[in-house]
């Protein structure tokens, strides 16, 4: 059972009214959103077993992303809505594609429905991934639907291609010395903005563009672990500003920090799902990554582990799993 | 939480032992069958944000699909283990490329685990799939990894390319007086085949540098089905031959139809998941055809519909449902 590609089980067969019957609802809304038209002369005609997969020029270097989002882990459709649902999906793959200084070309949506589930909310679905997608320049061209006795799970993969003398930007480059940054406030995004986040697409072009740039990564799953991650994969430590940390601290951080009792500054180290980047570059960056808006929060160190200068001026250890208030 | 990329929601953070840990092992594991390195000169890193997906060459056209199963749908863990339900998702996908004359050049993995798979099953399934990836040239570079209160799903994504002077075979280009070939014998595929297909790639790549050859798809739903899918892209009927059929009754046809009184003709029609290539090609290219081992089941035909020339001589509609013996 395909939306433009792919195979299913013998179970759902083409019942009338079913399975094709959506596919083409799909595929006609699909249709307003992507630029790939049936009959494309370079790629295969939409809803055949493949999708194309839009040529990005002659010298095109392409990467990739998956990610698989299931209902009661990263949304609950009840109270999201499908639309948002299908956003988020395409969103948070569009938040790797910026993390690496790509320009999206295209997506696919995978979805495991549960069935019964009604025509009118999946395609709410799939316009939400078409919305997201296009406004990023990311058609969906192609996908699989199925349904089953388990939840809403929905897979978004997405491709895209390196720009004219940009750069991958990996994980792995930090050094020693480089000044770290984040795009935007961090922490409480569970009140409601875990659901839309805001691909950074532009940003991480232009940062894919300055070679003082060394690393960089989304912070999807807090900024403690997904700094430990830069800091694993590049061999290095990090020292956080506690006091340069208070300027990237959301109103929902602190809204949150009302109602639970932990610190807002503790929120905006450890929630996940705000999808700003984090960025790892050279001091002579500074004044270009301040005019896109970056803040600085800390610098890259050469000792391992991950560390707080508080506002007292001691130096404390941190645990990629969480900050305990100690300054 | 990733394999090679992507994001996951905040609920599994990085546990001792967790998801870091996993997704290393995995890391290790597809190191060994794919030719990809960390650190390729013209992609991203394995383990980053996006994993590299590997040029095609100056000229490459690409294609891609995904496929989405699930435990209870498309197979039972418990039943045909971890290592099955891997491969089984990675050849479903390639038999798509298959479909279409591309050849596979690499695949994304992502996987929804029930909480608290045990690590080594994870890493059996994975295995599955790279190894059934690497037999066809298709190295799984990256993915993404979940865990939740549900059961089993499993994503693959395949991106292909198209080979020089070969074209996307597409299911529209079937022609009145086309005939009509299956690439292997139908029917029964439930008592084990459906876990084993074999991707008829390199069948795929021969029948694109065909110009006679009209359209292709795989046989995944049923004879009758893709059947009907390729007439209804196409703009055609089809009339089966019921005395040449009887050469495409697989031996698992005739033992289900044995223990469940169906005719075993019934099952080769109907029956899913045999991912044999059904083939709609210009009369001259019968022997060419023949060579690679093609049988031939009917012909094309203008008038819309599914027919079956019966041994008697007569002509009876079927529908895409199914197929009452009324020969």
């Amino acid at each position: 059972m395909s939306i433009a590609n792919g195979t299913s089980g013998s179970h759902e067969k083409d019942a009338p009214g079913g399975e094709r019957a959506l596919v083409r609802a799909i595929g006609a809304l699909l249709a307003r959103y992507a630029p790939i038209r049936v009959s494309d002369a370079n790629g295969p005609d939409f809803g055949d077993d493949m999708a194309p997969l839009p040529s990005a020029g002659p010298d095109s270097v392409l990467a990739w992303t998956t990610d698989m989002l299931m209902d009661g882990v990263d949304f609950r459709t009840s109270e999201a809505g499908w639309e948002a649902v299908g956003r988020k999906a395409m969103l948070v793959n569009l938040s790797d594609c910026a993390a690496m200084g790509g320009r999206p070309i295209a997506g696919l949506l995978a979805l495991s429905l549960p069935r019964r589930s009604p025509r009118a909310d999946v395609l709410k679905l799939v316009q939400g991934a078409a919305e997201a997608g296009a406004a990023h320049g990311c058609p969906v061209v192609g996908g699989d639907t199925n349904s089953w006795d388990g939840a809403l799970v929905v897979a978004v993969t997405v491709a895209a291609r390196r720009e004219p003398h940009g750069r991958w930007l990996a994980r792995s480059g930090a050094q020693d010395g480089d000044m770290l940054f984040v795009s935007g406030p961090l922490g409480g995004s569970i009140l409601g903005r875990h659901l839309k986040p805001r691909p950074r697409i532009e940003l991480g072009l232009q940062l894919a563009q300055l070679t003082g740039v060394h690393a960089a990564i989304d912070i999807s799953d807090g900024l403690l672990i997904d700094l430990d991650r830069v800091c694993e994969a590049s061999g290095c430590g990090a020292e956080l500003d506690e006091h340069a940390l208070q300027a990237v601290i959301h109103a929902d951080a602190r809204r949150l920090a009302e109602r639970d009792g932990r610190s807002a500054l503790e929120h905006a180290l450890s929630d996940g799902e705000d999808f700003e980047l984090l960025v790892a570059a050279a001091p002579r960056e500074t004044s270009r990554l301040a005019a896109t808006g970056l803040l600085p929060i800390g610098r890259i160190a050469s000792q391992k582990g991950l560390w707080m200068r508080c506002e007292d001026g001691t130096l404390r250890e941190l645990t990629a799993r969480g900050w305990e208030h100690s300054c």
